[in-house]
């Protein structure tokens, strides 16, 4: 067993953290709100004083926070884990942040003899809870096949996608399709409801069919009920958007539906809508079509 | 069982008739170009010479054509269904067209003692030979009740939306997010590959987790291989995104992304693909990033 | 001088028929709501009591009303202009409508010994008033030379721009950049806004160099003071754009910013401010951004 | 008369210095590749060495690069302008770049005692070579007002619009329009000449009503001859798209047309037209409609 760092301890973070104790090895969590650290604690984890502390004789420092510049922070900052962990230690982002970020920070830490994966995961708070996550992992093969233990705890779909930045990629990618595939949905949900079908009995044949998706079988809920407790907010989707559009416009890649679907998500933030899950999309399109829910 | 006529052999309503006559049911077909009725004689059913011919005698009368003028010709010409089916007759339109058209033909066809089912079916040629299509249907519940059995030997999720039109409004809502979705992976695809990802690694993970569906499923191997053998034609999506559009300015409906969408099906149209399987959206993002398949 | 038949006095047609008399012609108005004949009756026209009471005697029958169902209404209705029109009269329709029913009205008109012309104009209410319009013309050039005289009653620029249902074509391009322009001007304004720019002295600068434009010019005061009265109603720019983007779909022309644009307006429409200016596309890019003005 | 260094002396920044020297200026010019130096030269300025060369002795230093590494290079540089310029010294930056860039070097160059104005002009080529420049600017009315002569000698419309950062964001919001209303023009002449329509005649109605602009103005020849020589090239006003979106996302705003038009600009330059004048935003339109010019 493997004694480990979990740096980040929020929605997802913290059920990480826990599924890791379960499965037998030693986790010293670390949060900047130390109130977030007791259900780890609870479940036979250590509560850390500080990012140093945490990180002091682990083989294995796992990060969960929520941009870029939170993960620069704790691993460059002077209390960061570039700092503190030994060499040889590996370095496991599972943040959604920005591919080139990731690749300057792989870079450093090899230059401080550490190793690097960035391991940005898929499935919201219910999969970090069930340890079905999907993990799309970038770095050196080794590395992910010293990792497999760890990911193994806690995801479902485990998968080494490329080099170093690889899995931010795989991930923008994932989230520009889960998007997109929400506010089809809300579009459609509206229309439908505008011509009075039996919006149960249309979802059901759409999901039946070429229409159907994860998003349809996990969102269907919150589209029926206009209920839209998160799951995974919207203010960290429009995060994410941002990621998509900037690292397509460095890489000379047209997406025309990304970008939109990006403002979209966008105007859910700005609408004030960004503590809710993202099938809140839906309130968007309500309220471009002047609809209210009846 | 059932005596039956079947108007329109293609690509879609031949394998439908022919699994008719698997189930045990007596059809005969009709189809413009005489030759597109040999697999149906050949599997048991008889080719008929005429609308009027294939009528006669017919418990249920079935369309599977391309369009609105289509289904309107075909019902109201003077060799049309109206004019050649016994009262009572059951007439059961497969075919995707605008709902307020079928609305229309459906008050027409009660006008005449007539009942009028729109079935429009989703699954694409494969649910169409196996019998597994989804089939969304609008119109009197006791007239869906009568069609089970026809309908119950053609697919698999069957399920009645609404009265007359609901069907055409559902398959609409469900062309609209079968577009989004495929441009959205398509443009996943080719963000992935300009990033150098390990693309089927990628596609696994996506598959996985929340942006999986059953287009990335099915289309995956179209997309992974650039091989655009419909399937679904570009040309039919095309015109279905045309009934999309304008159901929805007539219902006051805002779909930005479903307009978008309709935009790119349309490019892919125009650009002369419109004979390929609508997995050739990528196509069209990859002319927009002036990228070519390796 | 000409006896003029003037159909439609609404906040264009009006105006308009009241330029006429003052250019000498003879003019008989009618308008579903008599007392929308007053001001014309006031200015020393004649206020017919119905259509046939108008065009009876009339060398030329001009038409203002809103929208394709209207004009068809009003021409081969049984109390219709061609009905009662006699042999010979040229018809000029102002109205915009869609190009597909012009031409066949125009060919209708044609089988009747009757002469057509398309002559939708831009310029709104003031550009009616002041004789100021913009007016696009389709049909023979005999006819549009013979009706020359009221056209240069009515308007500054006045182009012959091709066959029948030209007038129509280059009044939905019209209409198109001009809604984009106020869309593109909008957003800049909540843009500069969001940054607290000087925006009376950005809007000088971007009206003195490339971004300089009509709407700029004309809808400046409207951004600016968050005033909408109309000026051209949303409700009609609606209805264009639904011309606009069924024409381009009719010719297979992509129009990816033109349909965006056209979801905004419907978007303004659904949200009640149809009956604002079409500046008030502002508030829609506001609601999207959750801004309200200051 | 001022002493001036200039760095930057490109496509605009040549004739801009070289307008200087004209109005009495000491020029002494700048640029990487010094035979770009050679006009300025010719007009009576002088070709330096290096930056510091240029610097020493300058009251005024002026800047006119790509981009924001490219201002970032030319200022903080061990040979840049921050490193060589006397106190006091007025930095005036014409580069279009990233407003917060901009904030951080005025900032800077405070701190060093150097007086900073951001300062981005509109009017492409041949507003640099007529000084007809619209010039853009940000930063202390003492200083705007002590550059004043400067200004005068270069553009047109010159107009102070706020604080450091606000000419950045006011030529970004220019630049959101002016792609907009080529973008609205690309479409609408791509869709008059599907329909057929006399295209002179229809850009002249257009030109004469709520439908004009600059772009139609100055870009009517480049649409109607399909000819694209620069002009404001596509490359530079990608980038300028990158500032437009990452700016907007950074204050909140949502802008749907411009992210659209962005995404299309990005497709003009991954088609390889990065080197064309922004009205060859024309070709994409095209590309998308299938349609090649006659």
């Amino acid at each position: 067993m493997t004694t480990i760092a979990f740096i980040g301890l929020g929605i997802m973070g913290s059920p990480m953290a826990i599924n890791l104790v379960k499965a037998g090895h030693t986790v010293s969590g670390y949060n900047r709100s130390p109130e977030k650290a007791r259900p780890l604690a609870d479940a036979g984890g250590r509560a850390a004083e500080s990012v140093a502390d945490a990180v002091t004789g682990a083989e294995i420092v796992a990060l969960m926070v929520p941009d870029s510049p939170d993960v620069q922070h704790v691993l460059t900052g002077d209390d960061g884990v570039f700092a503190h962990a030994a060499p040889g230690t590996l370095v496991i982002d599972f943040s959604t942040i920005r591919p080139d970020v990731t690749r300057d920070l792989a870079a450093e830490a090899a230059g401080r003899g550490l190793r690097y994966l960035d391991a940005p995961v898929s499935g919201g708070e219910a999969g970090a809870r069930n340890a079905a996550l999907s993990i799309m992992v970038g770095g050196e093969p080794a590395d992910f096949a010293a990792a497999r233990p760890v990911f193994d705890a806690l995801g479902r779909t485990v998968i080494h996608v490329g080099p170093s930045g690889a899995g931010q990629t795989v991930k923008a990618a994932n989230q520009l399709v889960v998007a997109a595939t929400i506010e089809a949905l809300a579009e459609a949900v509206v229309f439908l409801r505008a011509y009075g079908v039996d919006l149960e009995a249309a979802l059901d044949v759409l999901g039946g069919g070429l229409a159907g998706s994860a998003v349809l079988a996990q969102k269907r809920a919150n589209l029926l009920g206009h209920s839209f407790e998160p799951g995974f907010r919207i203010a960290l989707h429009d995060k994410d958007m941002g990621i998509v559009t900037s690292a397509a416009r460095e890489a000379g890649v047209v997406l025309p539906v990304g970008a939109l679907v990006a403002q979209l998500v966008a105007s859910a933030n700005a609408s004030g809508d960004g503590a809710l899950d993202h099938s809140a999309l839906l309130r968007v399109v309500e309220r471009l079509s002047g609809s209210d829910r009846p």
